[in-house]
């Protein structure tokens, strides 16, 4: 038996190989079930190629495991049960963008275009648009532009108008049928609502002040700039938008034919979407003072901060700061390091090297995942000195400060007995000095950070890391219990837009997660960590000089 | 049958690990046959302790190994040609010093110290006595005195005074009974003259003006200095010399007791010794303007000069310049890296981590082998270009220029897609690179050098690491055929000293070894080299700037 007054909310959370559904009961936060569907296409493999950095997703994927998702999490639901879901919200990657036809829906689901890469999704770690990111900060630069004054100064390859410009750049068809383009948290919102046209579509501030250099006060950057970078944008600009949403906006109603596809009550409230790592903040209960890391492959680093706080400063080097891309009316910071567990994954990889030919397969990747618990387990046992190896963390390049994917890393104070675990401990150490540079570049900005939330996979799974993290830091850090802030935090959107809770501040106090671990830092290190530290920042300093040895 | 004219000698040469004994026809070099015995005790891992870099070797291995080497040797010859034996000289490992009693024998023999290491020959490569040579360091300098000028300024932990001083400050019962002490090279040749009496033994000048800060103009250092480091060699110096001899002097004839033990004809000339680079380079037959280079886990790198050519100068940085330590009448200098193939060896046994417990057997040194072998071919295929890794080739510290044994080596330019081969290319380039950076420290102080001529196994066995080096240097390299040059040139200074020939020059002539492989540089390969190796030198600033980032 179900209380009567019970009501359920669902977060719709796109990774970047999954659609989860997370059903949370809105009284208490308490996650009622959940499911999860991979994208079949994008697990075959289709549409990408490695080599080029080129990683699409087909709409199909996303509308297939959607559905297959939201019906997994209602299976372990009564009938009531199911009837109380009074709202809906979707948290996506990003900049992920799809060109569109004049309905706003993606080119990809017409049949001319249905094995079309460029008229997919091209999602966010897609790095086919390099050139024209380099073509964006140049004429942004040339003409002293202030477009790029709340993106951290420069326009990432990573980013929507980056891939817009080279899809219209190198596919005559593509360009041709292209009407306009939609982020993949608004197309979800927009496709479930019935409000796809892309002139009235509800567009998400977090993903256009974040990626499309959108501002209250300009925007998106002006038609004649952009027509400067092709003139065949002329017939997209038009089909834009100036006004954009925070999450806790109703963004409309679930339509009857979805309705009926999600086993979902018709007509439940749907919120504006959003990027998954800002309502992972969110999830993670964010709140002035307090930096939100998601940590995985790479980090998101989110904070927030009161307006009366920031007033109009620029904070420089970071990816973005914008008006309610995390929690409405305050300002929204992201960050981030270009690769955390993908470094150790690295060097797990290099070294097995020396099996030969480990197999692409679940063994393989067993054999891996044997090789990082035995390097933990050593690393562990080392003791720390000022002697110790010292790494950089820009394996991928750097995120924050001041974004520069051309940077590179590097290990320093090797020697004749350095061994595997050895450098392995100062890989961990240099994603935490990593972290530490964030940190201190975020306050010498002038933001306050007094703790840290962790959530994703390396918070939950890898004690060393994040124990060496507090150590590094200084200070403890939190890991949030619930394994799905992103879904988690989608949800309280939801529960906003429904009208349970009149701001989403008051959504986190009921159904906000509770702390797991907390890991307090051990002073005894931190001398040593402070000489270890001031080598890295100097390995820093000699990377960027390396870097511009060329020619 | 053999000609009835046909004169051999013998070369004795002690390495780290054997003793080989190779007989050398006077006539054409024609080297007829040789021997090799390893130091048993040695080989059983007594006396050492590889976690503090304590190297010892017991006089009994050296006597016992020579026996055998020189049976083996003779094992091949006729009995007629045996007693065509003329001459005879030692080559060995230095600065590999022991303390003698009064009679010139090591410690060690005397049955209260049969099994004390200290009362042994401390090798080479024995890294006890670091505090000590900073305290001769820092004695010097106080002082302001010249006795470093022409050994390139610093005093190394490997080097005579260091670890005489050391074993008198940490052993009493050793100190008490010391008299005075003697190199290698000396004392192999002393014992088989019947003249180890310490004031009487010829000194080799070799090893006394490159590792024991003697020259013409002073002697040894001056005793009130000495007493300063510790006034209980007040013991031992008086006990010392104040002449010392190049390799073409004859030091005495083979006494009837060794000459029984050994089954040479006694009263056969014995050279003065030398250390084994230096008379390698003979081997090789050293010339003013030719690089020899002795290339194996580390380089030992040998110049000769014209006295006229070099007048008074002193050239900095390097291991020192001694009259007459390669050719008599000429100026010889050494240099060097301080890890060569160790750092291949280093990367493959880092690796062999991944295989858990290799076996510290022949078994597991062959897999290790087999990884390099694996490591060369891939590396073999990479394209060469500006933005590869870049290594430096420091993990053992630096020997030249400017010797600093508490440098560590680096690697940067790495990413995600780096791979072991990727490393291992940039591990050979990066030694490719400390030799560059020797050949133009050495031209910048005014030795000309117009080719490099190589010898030891790194020369003969791995082609790839040897085109590298032809490439990076814009220099051919030429391979001397000789598996033994170290060997075959003490052999030339034996038949010198038999009054074969008048001058090892005249020797070099006749008995020189040809050439059997050259490497000629590749020139398209010059620009990109160019880049790279200014990106080793930033590399190395910053492994400095790191060195002196401690407290």
């Amino acid at each position: 038996m179900i209380e009567s007054n019970k009501k359920y909310v669902i977060g719709l959370d796109f990774g970047t190989d999954s659609c989860r559904a997370l059903i949370v009961d809105v009284c208490n936060g308490h996650e009622v079930a959940t499911g999860v569907s991979f994208y079949p296409r994008w697990k075959a493999g289709l549409y990408c190629d490695a080599r080029c950095n080129r990683y699409r997703q087909h709409p199909l994927d996303y509308m297939e495991s959607m559905t297959e998702a939201v019906h997994m999490a209602l299976s372990h639901l009564e009938k009531e049960e199911v009837a109380s879901i009074c709202g809906l919200c979707f948290d996506t990657t990003g900049s992920t963008p799809v060109l569109t036809d004049r309905d706003g829906m993606p080119l990809a689901l017409r049949p001319e275009f249905a094995e079309e890469p460029d008229a997919m999704f091209i999602l966010w770690k897609d790095h086919t648009a390099v050139r024209e990111a380099e073509q964006i900060n140049t004429l942004i630069r040339e003409r002293n532009l202030d477009y790029l004054i709340y993106e951290g100064g420069t326009y990432s390859s990573e980013w929507v108008w980056s891939k817009v410009l080279h899809v219209i750049n190198t596919n005559p068809a593509v360009r041709d049928a292209a009407y306009s383009w939609a982020e993949h948290c608004d197309w979800m919102t927009g496709l479930v609502t019935g409000n796809t046209i892309p002139e009235k579509m509800f567009r998400s501030r977090c993903a256009a002040g974040h990626k499309a250099m959108w501002h209250e006060s300009w925007g998106l950057p002006s038609f004649s700039v952009l027509l400067e970078l092709n003139p065949s944008l002329r017939n997209i600009l038009p089909h834009l938008f100036t006004e954009t949403y925070t999450s806790d906006t109703h963004a409309g109603a679930l339509t009857t034919e979805w309705a009926a596809r999600l086993g979902l009550p018709q007509g439940i409230a749907v919120a504006v979407g959003a990027l998954d790592a800002h309502m992972g903040a969110v999830g993670a209960s964010v709140a002035p003072g307090v930096l939100t890391r998601i940590m995985g492959t790479s980090t998101c680093d989110i904070m927030v901060a009161e307006k009366t706080e920031i007033g109009d400063r620029c904070i420089e080097g970071i990816c973005g700061q914008v008006d309610g891309s995390v929690l409405p009316g305050f300002i929204g910071f992201e960050a981030g390091q270009s690769a955390f567990g993908d470094i150790y994954a690295w060097f797990a990889k290099m070294l097995s090297w020396a099996l030969k030919n480990i197999p692409e397969t679940e063994a393989g990747q067993q054999a891996l995942d044997d090789m990082l618990t035995g390097l933990t387990r050593e690393a562990q046992g080392i003791e720390l000195s000022e002697d110790n190896i010292v790494a950089l963390d820009w394996m991928n390049g750097r995120r924050t400060p001041y974004a520069d994917q051309s940077v590179k890393g590097a290990i320093a104070g090797l020697t004749l007995g350095s061994t595997a675990p050895e450098i392995f401990k100062a890989l961990v150490e240099a994603t935490a000095f990593g972290s530490r540079r964030i940190v201190e570049h975020m306050k010498s900005q002038g933001l306050r950070i007094d703790s840290v939330n962790a959530i994703g996979g390396i918070s939950k799974k890898a004690p060393f890391v994040m124990q060496t993290l507090a150590d590094v830091l200084g200070m403890p850090i939190r890991i949030v219990r619930s394994e799905q802030t992103c879904a988690l935090g989608a949800a309280m959107f939801a529960a906003v837009a429904a009208g349970v809770y009149p701001t989403v501040e008051e959504a986190m106090r009921y159904m906000g997660s509770d702390i797991e671990i907390e890991y307090r830092p051990d002073t005894g290190r931190k001398k040593i960590y402070e000489i270890l530290y001031r080598k890295y920042l100097q390995l820093a300093r000699n990377a960027e000089i390396i870097n511009h040895t060329n020619h």
